[in-house]
């Protein structure tokens, strides 16, 4: 089995906590902010796909949006423009998840890489808040090819530009879709399932699973 | 503004209720019945979509298994071959929406047409068992192309098999994403929205919007 050269990252869920915004979300709406983040979350995903399907490329930014007024409307609440607003900067200020930080820390001097559905007006601030930009030698997002993952050409794009092997490439994600895309691309896997989740049944199993980061530190 | 020549229907969700397994499945898992279902409905519907963003095409019947899988797995209950089996074979005899039955016997000397992402195994006995065949004049499976909804391909192939223009089509669908995708493309659309649920923001809006398909007959 070859070396891995390249280590890369999935972003929101996997580094980031985007529950994160459940506090701000429920001093909004009481009583219903972790419905709403949840529902947020889902259909962030959900738009992400669809519009893939629907060759009707948005950016990560447009559909985090319409996710967030659709979850409003939908659990019957109204967003005014402020909260919105509000929201949606709280996106550039997610929480970095404590085990992700203490794995960034003992990677020094690896070749590590994000690679993210976020679209670079919100990954890039996000990066550069945590303070954990200059850790990656890669910055790579889906939308320089208008797609969105876990289509294999934007794991490829990923590839190529990390400049290895798909199986030099260790990909680390807490989302199993993500988990499955890439498995099937050929990138090597750990699945970061923090919450005792199950695997999705898509014909791919990660090749390592970890409920913390902080085992991850033995793959490297 | 176009006659319409052909009313298009969606099948799971549109004309049969995919609920009506909740029974069964709770005779199974007493007590879960109906968050097994849900649970299985969604999966299903993402497993279609994931594996055609990731080029993996399975039938609709190998995801509707593996998302029955999932979902007991994913509640903590264990699936005996013969629940899979007969869950599975409940999913042919799923229970015709009354007021479906009400329109369709009102359509008679109107060209219809099925369109499903249900693959002919499935699609094909549920018409049957239901008695409803031969009220349509084609049966279109997206298993042909051997992708899903909502890609624009498949409406393009619905199109081209029922033999007019795309705005000659009437399309009926309860799911959010089958009227975006359909609206997308180009069909006109009536979105059956029986529980009141909010259309997702995915850039269009159904043309027509009731809450049964009773008030449908006015359109024909």
């Amino acid at each position: 089995m070859k070396r891995i050269k390249v280590c890369m990252f999935d972003v929101y869920g996997t580094l980031f906590d985007v529950y994160s915004l459940q506090e701000l979300c429920e001093s909004f709406f009481p009583g219903k902010g972790g419905d709403i983040v949840r529902l947020w979350r889902q259909k962030q995903l959900e738009y992400s796909f669809l519009r893939h399907m629907m060759q009707q490329y948005e950016t990560f930014h447009a559909i985090t949006e319409a996710a967030l007024r659709y979850a409003c409307e939908s659990m019957g609440e109204e967003l005014r423009r402020e909260q919105e607003q509000q929201l949606m900067g709280q996106y550039l200020h997610l929480s970095l998840h404590p085990d992700a930080l203490e794995l960034l820390a003992r990677c020094e001097g690896k070749v590590m890489a994000v690679f993210s559905n976020g679209s670079p007006d919100m990954l890039l601030p996000l990066l550069q808040h945590a303070g954990i930009t200059g850790l990656f030698q890669h910055h790579i997002s889906v939308d320089a090819l208008k797609m969105y993952k876990p289509d294999p050409r934007v794991y490829e794009f990923a590839r190529s530009t990390a400049g290895v092997d798909k199986d030099e490439i260790l990909f680390f994600s807490s989302n199993t879709w993500d988990i499955s895309g890439a498995g099937h691309f050929g990138f090597r896997t750990v699945w970061v399932n923090r919450n005792g989740g199950k695997m999705d049944r898509l014909g791919v199993q990660p090749e390592y699973e970890v409920a913390s980061l902080r085992e991850a530190a033995a793959f490297l």
